[in-house]
C-alpha cells in the first residue's frame, strides 16, 4: 500500500537490530486517517473471508482492528496482557514472548467475546516473527472459534513470521513488506 | 446520547462498588460503529475549541480517542503505562492511581509528540475520581501545552472527576452521564 510505505520512509526511523520506529504514526501518536485507509484496505482484502470477528493485541493492535472491523461491520476484541476485575474467574489465557520488551507477556481473552463457532481475522500493527499472532491463534482456537486470515500494517520478512504462520493454510496479508533493514535504509518489496 | 445510554442499559453491568462492566462494547470487545458515533458527536461538541492535538491513555481511552481525532482531523497521542524501546530516555512522566488495578500506575508520553503550544483536547473513556485524566493534564501541562477540552464516554457523577477538573476551565463534555449505581439499576441524569 502506497501510502503506507510512503509514510515509512518519510517518518518511520530505522533503530538497529531490526527495530522499525513507527511511533510518529502507528504506535505512540497515531493518524487516524492513514488507519482508516488501512482499514478499508484490510477490510477490502478481507471481504470475501466471511469473518465474523476481529481479533488483535493491545496496545497497538487496536487502531488497525478497529478501522478494519469498522469497515467490514464487525466487533473487534483486544486481547488483553493484565486480567481487569471486570473479567470473570475463568478466561483463556496464553504466554508469548515480546521481542521489544525482552520479557514474556500474557494474552487475555474472556470466553464471553470469543466462542465456538467463530470465525476470526486477526490484525496486529507488526508481523515479525509471528509470536503474538500465533499467540492469538492458540486463544481463538482454544475458544473453539476458526482463523480465517491474518493482516498486518507492516511485515518485516527477514524475521520469518508469515512461514511460522503457513501451517494454517489462511490468507495472510500486509500493506507495507519490508526485505531488508540494512544500515539507514528501508527496502520494501516491490508490489504491482 | 441517547445509543450510548441504551447500550449501558441493555449490556453494561453493575458489579458493585461503582464498577459499571462494559466490556461488551468499550473495554474488551468494541463495537467500531458505536466508536465511530462516538467520535462524531465528541467532534461536534468540540469543534470550537480548535484543538491541534487529542491525547488519551492506553488501553481503554484509545478506541473513542481515535474515532474523536479522525472527524476532527487530528492526530492522537496515547499516553503509555511502559516506555518502549522506541522511546527516547528523555520523557514525560507521571504517576496515577488505577482504581481498578488497585495500585499507581505509570503515563509516560515522549516529547517528540506533545510540545509546547500544542492546544490538547483530552478524550478517555470514562470519568470517574478523574486521576487519570489529571495525569494526562499534568503530562500535557508538562509539556508546554495548553489543555483546550476533556471528553469522557461515561461519566459517574458520584465519584467527583468533574468537581476535580473545575480549575482548568475548560470544557468537560460526557456522552452518558451515571448519576447513581444503586442495587443492580443504573441511573443516567436526563438531557434534553
Amino acid at each position: 500500500m502506497r501510502i503506507l510505505e510512503e509514510r515509512i520512509l518519510r517518518e518511520g526511523k530505522n533503530l538497529g537490530h531490526g527495530i522499525l520506529k513507527v511511533d510518529s504514526f502507528i504506535n505512540h501518536q497515531v493518524d487516524p486517517l492513514l488507519m482508516d485507509l488501512c482499514g478499508r484496505e484490510f477490510a477490502r482484502r478481507f471481504q470475501h473471508i466471511s469473518a465474523t470477528k476481529v481479533l488483535t493485541a493491545e496496545i497497538s493492535g487496536i487502531a488497525p482492528a478497529l478501522t478494519t472491523a469498522f469497515h467490514l461491520g464487525l466487533p473487534v476484541v483486544y486481547a488483553r496482557k493484565q486480567k481487569p476485575i471486570t473479567m470473570p474467574d475463568q478466561v483463556f489465557l496464553t504466554l508469548t514472548p515480546s521481542h521489544t520488551k525482552g520479557r514474556t507477556v500474557e494474552l487475555i481473552v474472556s470466553p464471553e467475546y470469543l466462542a465456538g463457532g467463530e470465525k476470526v481475522l486477526i490484525i496486529d500493527d507488526f508481523l515479525a516473527t509471528g509470536a503474538t499472532i500465533l499467540g492469538l491463534v492458540r486463544l481463538a482456537q482454544t475458544a473453539g472459534a476458526q482463523i480465517v486470515g491474518i493482516g498486518a500494517l507492516i511485515e518485516k520478512t527477514f524475521e520469518g513470521g508469515r512461514a511460522a504462520l503457513a501451517h494454517l493454510d489462511v490468507p495472510v496479508e500486509a500493506l507495507a513488506i519490508i526485505t531488508a533493514m540494512e544500515d539507514n535504509r528501508i527496502t520494501f518489496r516491490e508490489t504491482e
